[in-house]
């Protein structure tokens, strides 16, 4: 899919521009944050309907394949949410590359260089995005874990704080960065890794994230002018 | 290089099964535990060298320049150990590829349908070894990681125990396994995670290792009749 996907560059109100690549059966709507998501029917782009959600979208026959094949797990790992269980879709082989597809797709022309995957699920599906891209894979780990020198940035959990960290010379100047986790949630360690990502001198392109649970708004807690692609918005938290 | 690469099956002495596989310069050796080491030259099969050793090699011009990128941090996690640092490699696209062909190559005919990775680092290069054998991703956790209904194995650290997790449901009889990490040291995670294999209906096909160190023979804490594939031996612990 991603050698004959189409790329087409829509240029939006106040000057923002709207992504839309079709290609396979996918089309995945790129959105700065703030602006009206567009949704749209598998390949057809017709009607547009605009609300308020800032989660970028991709609908498509490949996502209606991912997303049957999630699993909700309820009360994991605490009373109260509702876990989204990603391994029988790593488990399909043709899942697991259909997801690092359509996960790399809407940057396959943003000339990434390094996809950097959040520990421990993160780690999954970033090398194949890095992949599909012909780009390099830089993890980030909680503290302690990587064995060089490295930067740090702490944030908020809801008790508490926590720390992740990357290695020092993993990125430079020459470097175009893709942030991967399998699920953004209240966006704590996407953005955290971002505030890592800006501490280098690398560029940040944007996120991929295969679920993100809306009800969360994890969207809000990125950089607003960085593209963040979702494959599956799942309502619930 | 997985599409082009050419198998040879050759009988050893006391029936056990030697099986070479060449192709993109690569060349790699499987040997049952016990069996002699046989050394070669890029591409060239003669002259064989035999001696103790008890694991199996990938000696190629691959193997070279994996080797070269990896980075050795001294006294890591703890004084005395020399850690071998695989991010530089990870970071390279074409390194990162060729690992995955390399780890993935002498199991191309083996009818692998899941490779399991294990925590953490096992989950960077098992999916893309998956992608390569067209099989699935299992994931191999730390206790209580794991969403759904698991088995459970526990095994000894140097102080205390471990224990590691797998879905209950993640495998059956059709299933046929090849078990990934980075590195295998004294091997009690790896032989942990056959026997959680060995408690499903699965198939062990064998153990796919970027490093293997050495002088912690591990490979004697593996199941003796399973093929393990390294491509990189690093003396030292």
């Amino acid at each position: 899919m991603h050698k004959t996907q189409l790329g087409m560059h829509l240029v939006w109100d106040r000057e923002r521009t709207l992504a839309l690549y079709i290609g396979g059966g996918v089309c995945s709507c790129l959105l700065p944050h703030g602006s009206p998501m567009v949704r749209t029917g598998p390949a057809v782009l017709a009607p547009f309907r605009l609300d308020n959600a800032v989660l970028m979208a991709s609908v498509d026959h490949s996502a209606d394949a991912l997303r049957r094949a999630l699993r909700t797990i309820p009360d994991f790992p605490k009373p109260g949410i509702q876990f989204q269980d990603i391994t029988p879709l790593l488990a399909d082989p043709n899942l697991l590359a259909r997801a690092a597809d359509v996960l790399a797709a809407p940057f396959a022309d943003s000339g990434i260089t390094q996809v950097v995957g959040i520990e421990s699920r993160g780690f999954i599906l970033a090398p194949l995005i890095a992949r599909q891209l012909d780009a390099g894979f830089v993890p980030v780990r909680k503290e302690g874990k990587l064995p060089h020198d490295t930067i740090a940035t702490s944030y908020e959990l809801e008790y508490g704080t926590d720390t992740v960290e990357v290695h020092a010379d993993a990125l430079d100047a020459d470097d175009c960065v893709l942030i991967h986790d399998d699920v953004i949630a209240t966006g704590g360690t996407a953005a955290a890794t971002a505030h890592l990502v800006a501490q280098t001198d690398a560029a940040l392109a944007g996120f991929s994230f295969l679920i993100a649970l809306t009800d969360l708004n994890g969207r809000d807690a990125l950089p607003a002018d960085a593209p963040v692609h979702t494959v599956l918005p799942v309502a619930g938290a």
